[in-house]
């Protein structure tokens, strides 16, 4: 596989199991409220939704992060819950609240009534996707590589039925506990509306997709795999494996509080498993990083870290890759690893302090590679 | 061991490992805000400090959930922050919102400041076990076993720190991590003072005792280990092993979202580990049921469960039960399960859905046992 259409390869050359460097480190929520350009940027588009929609805004926001930190992963600005908008839900973002939607989906009729949404409705994602690329691209190559995403379809329907965030997921439980059949029917349509999702970003120039499946790990064991994991093979089953120039696009799965199921995770047809700080990435890689369907790590740095001073976010920086690991002399999936924050990045993180953490991923990982070598 | 001081001595026996007739049950907070006699004695009490700390109240309540349904175990009612309390923050609850402390615990000073507070102070805890025993007393005998408890000494923490509740636990992390001398000093004065508070509530007359980790799981992998395992073995070390009576007094542990710690949790000195609903017990049992250190089970099925018809709560009490599967022949801590909730009852939870809950435990758990022999 060759990597000269891009500047820095490090981060899909890192999901595809081949040696790299150095540890490749891109956070998740990069692009955000903790960045005071941001924030100038979001007031100009007036909300959420403004920015998201917007082409120039979009380019702009996810831009913003690798102007100030050398990332090797640049993420499209989006929402998880575009796809239950684009299928009439009414997204709307308060300021300074989550996400809600004017029409939740909490009887048979309403349930009944979704549709793989059209995927016209969602052409604003994919022309931010082009367009982000087309920023991204310095002397007729990449810097980096652009990952898209969605939201998996459990997490999809909590929003949906929930209608906003929830502590209890009192409504979605519900109805998959008393009506299986109508979550199921949510489900698959959900899968297949992300599938084709995220083969329309990777047709738009997504270089490598992601799909959060960020309320996965509030579903008891059984339900899981019946709930969440089954539909998240549904939409990898339906993903384009290359993009239009015939380049491997790497699937990312992440489950937050999903460190129990890895073993179940590790037979989904993707490239990398995601973990939050919960998990011990010595035990993760034990798991899945071996043998058929091994798995590339990425994660899994506990975002709280960020409000320490840069010594101890050294340190914390070098338990994390310590936990992973030497990379493998051989290549293979189970010998990479991509350095992520456990979760989103908070809001109230001081920009300072991640320019620390990326140096040190950079400078520890090439260390530990010169001791190894 | 004889429990001829008990008309049901199910839970306890299961605790030890001894052979039940069948599976006891218990609900987390089963004293709550579901049932409409509980609204109304807490209406008569004014708040819900002014029903924790009034003797004859905290007993009404505890009572409750006991006349409704044939539950295994009673558990004080209180709450998990009255050590704090006493500590001289300031506890109190406004109405339909959760904990508040005025005097939150954040910097050096404050740390400092913090001392084990006089067991006087908590004397309305004390009073209320016993009164509870003494309530709990037919023909000269208990009728099921009073359950004391506290929070964990992290979990305290938790709340000093931030305050209140928290969704992403940032202060608190913040001192873990920038100040780690700090957290480890309050974490060791918490212990000191949940221990001894443990001990009182079993001089008082409480047949088993039960710590609290609700936020051990919010912890990144290492980080529990350190601020929140290690300083509920130092709760578990300072305790008393039997009663008055020279009984042995079980201790369960219960970590929120600790299912990927249980082979370190496994050699804590307690006799039971709490698992919530993310854990599947086949695994959790060939985990820590067997050998030195075996500990019963404790859990777990969702409380949302219960917002579900009662064939759909049969089918998944079954499915709880097969999961941690038959009781050994033999017998020992690895051969017993003690039935519950993952985590405390919803306050929305319709009455009548207990009673198909504990009805289906209780037959179900028979016939496995009818079954084996």
């Amino acid at each position: 596989m060759h990597f000269d259409h891009l500047h820095n390869p490090t981060f899909l050359q890192a999901c595809l199991g081949l040696a790299t460097p150095y540890t490749p480190v891109w956070l998740m929520r990069q692009a955000g409220r903790y960045l005071p350009e941001y924030c100038a940027t979001r007031a100009k588009a007036g909300s959420f939704m403004g920015l998201a929609t917007n082409r120039d805004f979009a380019t702009e926001v996810t831009l913003q992060p690798l102007a100030r930190y050398p990332l090797d992963a640049a993420i499209l600005f989006s929402d998880i819950l575009t796809v239950p908008d684009a299928m009439g839900l009414g997204l709307s973002f308060a300021q300074g609240e989550g996400p809600r939607f004017a029409h939740p989906v909490r009887d048979e009729a309403a349930v009944k009534a979704l549709q793989v949404p059209d995927m016209h409705n969602l052409q604003y994602v994919f022309d931010a996707v082009s367009s982000i690329r087309k920023a991204l691209t310095q002397d007729g190559k990449s810097t980096v590589p652009l990952i898209g995403f969605s939201g998996s379809p459990w997490t999809l329907a909590c929003y949906m039925v929930e209608g906003a965030g929830s502590d209890d997921y009192r409504l979605v439980k519900s109805m998959l506990y008393a009506r299986p059949d109508l979550m199921h029917h949510m489900l698959a349509i959900n899968a297949d509306a992300v599938a084709a999702y995220l083969n329309a970003q990777i047709d738009a120039g997504a270089q490598a997709v992601m799909v959060f499946d960020s309320w996965g790990g509030v579903l008891a064991d059984g339900a899981f795999q019946a709930f969440s994991l089954a539909y998240t093979r549904r939409v990898l089953d339906q993903l384009k494996r290359t993009d239009a120039q015939g380049r491997t696009v790497p699937r990312i799965v992440f489950t937050k509080g999903g460190g129990l199921w890895l073993q179940e995770m590790k037979s989904l047809p993707c490239d990398v498993l995601g973990v939050d700080w919960t998990a011990n990435l010595r035990s993760a890689r034990a798991l899945v990083g071996h043998g058929q369907g091994a798995k590339a790590l990425q994660g899994n740095i506990d975002p709280n870290v960020l409000f320490a001073p840069p010594a101890a976010i050294e340190a914390e920086v070098g338990k994390v890759l310590a936990a992973f690991g030497a990379p493998h002399q051989a290549q293979g999936p189970g010998s990479t690893h991509i350095f992520n924050l456990g979760h989103g990045i908070s809001q109230h993180t001081p920009p300072d302090r991640v320019s620390a953490l990326v140096a040190a991923v950079h400078s520890q990982s090439r260390a530990m590679r010169a001791v190894t070598a």
